[in-house]
């Protein structure tokens, strides 16, 4: 046995209730390794009363298996620990490492220094989390490049709809072009849409507040808001808006106010000012990177550019009642929820209380992180409900765009990321194949729609939400920004009729099917076939997607099935189901 | 290489900040497994002008090694990864696994999706603690069996000073005795007195409160606890007081509230009934295990008995606002912070509302959990500074009591234990021998007293404060509770002088010792001897252990030594110190 490949740790993603009374228990052991795990479960203070069950193998990564299994409590203090089985080694895993299991008095007094433990399972630390993240079908939009429903909004210096997109260049997209498109949208089969921001900011892209209170006068105002919210309400969509509270603007006016008087701005707490007075040269405040993403003032040292978002200071006491505040506000108009930028840059303190605030206005409010690598300190339930998934889209990119990894290292990536957060997390996490800070999907898979609608076949088959970044479903392209940004092209003809078509399919399957919703995951593939099933109650459904240039045959255990993108029945042989692939092609079977 | 067993987590135990500008970074890689490992470092944004440090084993357990280094970060947005080398073996391991380095375009655009990220040092998720708890000497008081210094306050049934202790018994003793006794502890040498409950409860323990917002009548009152303070104070010493919000005791007010009137009672939300109205039979609200250490109504059904005292709703809003202005109130008499019983089992918003509001009175307030097993989870800096450390003590039992386990063994399990918390909850733990709710240390030594002797050398030359339970210095014994309570025995020639003098030896030189306080820990020792070294700053401490029933000798780098419990000059040869340790004996070296 690799004791050294072993690892649990309670309150953790290794040990968390899921719901009252469902507990999760994860082990990860050496991959292949043993031939068995039981769990030993119950009350640490009538251990006498204790439990043992199975743990089942719930997934794989290149170097280590993951045992799981739930436990319905009735006493939320819990004791436990494990059973390893290898051949004819038994040994038992508890909190201080392995016990043979002759040394241990099981039932004696001292059992309780042995066994790990979980002290009170408290509803209050469960992560709560909207229960509608398990239908959601979310669309992302770029405001200005949506749609330009207004033209006496749009900036002076606006350029003709469809044209080349610069880092600094508008083309007018607005609030009411959203809500024009709300039927469109809706006949897409989206049911929540997360717009990039729309509060007042000096760029296209709008990540420079400069007022937290304001929408952009170039996409409408407060108004053109709630009438966005409640059309999409309507029609059964909800909306869930950009929060930038790591940096602001340059132009914020609370900075331009440190910038002109210094330490006697009543502001001047709210940044991490690293000098008075505060100059240009060199950047005597702490930022966030602005890259070559913001036009700068005229004439600054080189050094400058990297801190043209001032960073704000979230533990000040008065800029936190001005952002939150602001954040309560737009919460009251309907919203359903919030995306933070730079998620993972901001002190936990803030977040926290962020949560609270949001939740005080609406409990059924999304929660949503950006941070780009492993975000479980952010997902433990006080902070957010999800990330924007960038893990799932870079394993996407490998396996469907660049072909890198096999079918099985691909399922071995995701199972990988998957293990590093609960349940709850996993659910709400935001799934994307590209944003607006990636290239397009299409642009990874070198333009192969094929490759895109297999991603897309996945992405709506897999746990968490599935987000389609606003005109991939017509074929848009994008390199990486500012290309990725580019107008919707609201020409029909110039559409792909049959890629918008695969992804209405998707997306009315993903709202109908309660098994891709809430349903256990299990890989079942092999090198040349990715092979996934969420099975519910009953309800089996596979994903089975052929990434490779051959056909290839899948064969199922079940006596019937339905192919739920061909529209065709299956009937199988001797309890196996046969179901082949086209070359580059993908299915998407109900086992009966 | 095994890679199975090489772990690293970001913004954990593995990697944080001590201080601002101070990161540590840990690796946990298979015992005995690589050649040497190397940490690669900078702003994640500046990717080039990252910085490559070699790491340091800074332990090792019975599975693996650890390597640990600190990073003077100038731009706290972190990105890191490491170089492994075993043999010819050269590995970079990340945030996605392992990477040959050749296959990594380590300057590229894309290694910020290779390294491992700590996104931004925030200040305010630093683990701020109290600096004196380097400096600080505990000493555990069980008021009523202290001292009886007003035997007015006595219960009616109280009996003489010295009878058994038994569950329900009384014996006099109360916060005026404790007052009376200060220049004895101050002579002692302790500069902080950790006291269990004061408020007023039924039992001599106290940790059934009745009233949180009054001293137990037969304590004091309030103005014998701010006389306490301010006495202590005078002294230099510290008054840590036990908060008991987990449950309270079955007389509490509001809880007799509820029994009597049910779901008209205001405070029906303040407890976790199961079941209105509420009766004792079964028992239909959920409680705090009393077990046989509650004194109960007569005439209870046998299941009634596990639930006497009801677990807090601490979530309840009212209920929230009376404990934590109790708090307030009790921590503006100036006390230096709070040990909280049973502190697992609590929710963790109430504690994180705790901290603040303790802060808030007292930024310099110290918050020690009651915890038994691995309390990681509260001791990130939100809740938690450190717990009683109950980890360090069954480890001090195996190898000082028992002796089940070799001086190495002993090494390895405190290196685990060390490696599972950041530096700051290390300096924070307070670490027990024994408590009121083990039997005292003497009798797991058999009466041993050089054993205890030993195990007291270690405790106080060990990272984290030492605690020592009143009357261990004068020889007190004790079996499990109701034993471990007997009262102080005042009478001196009774007293074990040559042991007392030992503890005023280790009080004095804890007091003086930076390094003792401060200084790095590394365990140098053998099967035979347990050695360990604290430097800080050019001061070296050698701890050296003999547990065995021979003389051992041990050497040590070095040119001259003072030998500080013998006070004996030391002077070596060719550089190297040997130190000669009789049977079960022990000896603090500094080497110079």
């Amino acid at each position: 046995m690799n004791r050294q490949a072993i690892y649990h740790i309670p309150k953790s993603n290794y040990a968390f209730a899921a719901a009252p009374n469902d507990f999760r228990i994860r082990l990860r052991v050496g991959k292949d390794d043993l031939d068995s795990v039981k769990l030993v479960i119950g009350n640490k203070y009538q251990w006498k009363d204790r439990e043992e069950m199975p743990m089942t193998k719930i997934g794989s990564d290149s170097l280590f298996d993951y045992y799981g299994c739930r436990y319905a409590y009735l006493d939320p203090r819990l004791g436990y620990y494990f059973v390893l089985t290898k051949g004819e080694e038994e040994l038992i895993y508890a909190e201080n490492g392995f016990l043979n299991p002759d040394e241990v008095d099981i039932d004696g007094d001292r059992i309780g220094f042995v066994h790990f433990q979980f002290p009170y399972v408290n509803e209050e630390d469960i992560h709560r989390y909207p229960d509608w993240v398990h239908q959601a079908v979310f669309y992302q939009i770029f405001p200005e490049r949506f749609c330009n429903g207004d033209p006496s909004l749009s900036p002076e210096n606006v350029e003709e709809w469809g044209g080349k997109p610069e880092r600094f260049n508008y083309f007018g997209g607005d609030l009411p072009g959203i809500i024009q498109k709300l039927d469109y949208l809706a006949e897409l089969g989206i049911n929540a849409i997360y717009l990039t921001p729309i509060f007042e900011a000096t760029s296209n892209h709008k990540y420079d507040t400069v007022d937290y209170t304001r929408i952009d006068p170039h996409f409408g105002d407060e108004s053109t808001l709630i009438e966005l919210v409640q059309q999409a309400h309507q029609r059964g969509i909800r909306i869930v808006l950009d929060g930038v509270f790591n940096h602001s603007g340059f132009q914020f006016h609370q900075f331009q106010d440190v910038l002109a008087h210094g330490e006697n701005s009543p502001y001047k707490d709210w940044f991490h000012i690293l000098n008075f007075p505060v100059t240009l040269d060199p950047p005597n405040f702490f930022g966030f990177s602005s890259g070559p993403y913001m036009k700068l003032p005229e004439g600054l040292p080189p050094g400058a550019k990297r801190f043209m978002m001032p960073k704000l200071r979230t533990s000040n006491p008065e800029l936190r009642k001005y952002l939150l505040s602001a954040v309560e506000k737009w919460t009251r108009t309907g919203i359903d929820g919030w995306r933070l930028d730079v998620g993972d840059e901001v002190e936990s303190g803030f977040w926290r209380e962020f949560r609270k605030t949001v939740h005080s206005v609406n409990p059924d409010a999304l929660i949503i992180g950006e941070d780009w690598w492993n975000a479980e300190p952010w997902v433990r339930g006080d902070q957010f409900d999800g990330v924007m998934n960038y893990a799932f889209q870079r394993a996407s990119v490998l396996y469907f765009g660049r072909g890198s990894v096999t079918a099985e290292e691909f399922s071995q990536l995701l199972t990988e990321n998957m293990m590093r957060y609960t349940s709850q997390a996993n659910h709400s996490m935001l799934n994307i194949l590209d944003s607006h800070d990636t290239a397009r999907f299409i642009n990874e898979c070198g333009g192969d729609v094929r490759k895109l609608k297999n991603a897309a076949v996945f992405q709506y088959t897999y746990v968490g939400m599935p987000c389609t970044y606003y005109g991939t479903e017509i074929g848009l392209t994008g390199d990486n920004d500012p290309d990725c940004r580019k107008t919707f092209d609201w020409d029909e003809s110039h559409w792909n009729q049959e890629l918008r078509a695969h992804y209405q399919k998707l997306m009315k399957l993903r709202k109908e099917t309660p098994a891709l919703q809430r349903g256990d995951i299990r890989f079942i593939g092999n090198t040349d076939v990715f092979a996934m099933e969420r099975s519910l109650e009953g309800e089996r459904i596979v994903t089975l997607i052929n990434q490779t240039e051959q056909e290839q045959a899948f064969e199922l255990e079940g006596s019937t099935g339905e192919l739920l993108l061909a529209e065709k029945k299956l009937s199988g042989e001797a309890g196996r189901l046969m179901v082949k692939l086209a070359p580059c092609s993908s299915e998407i079977v109900r086992v009966l």
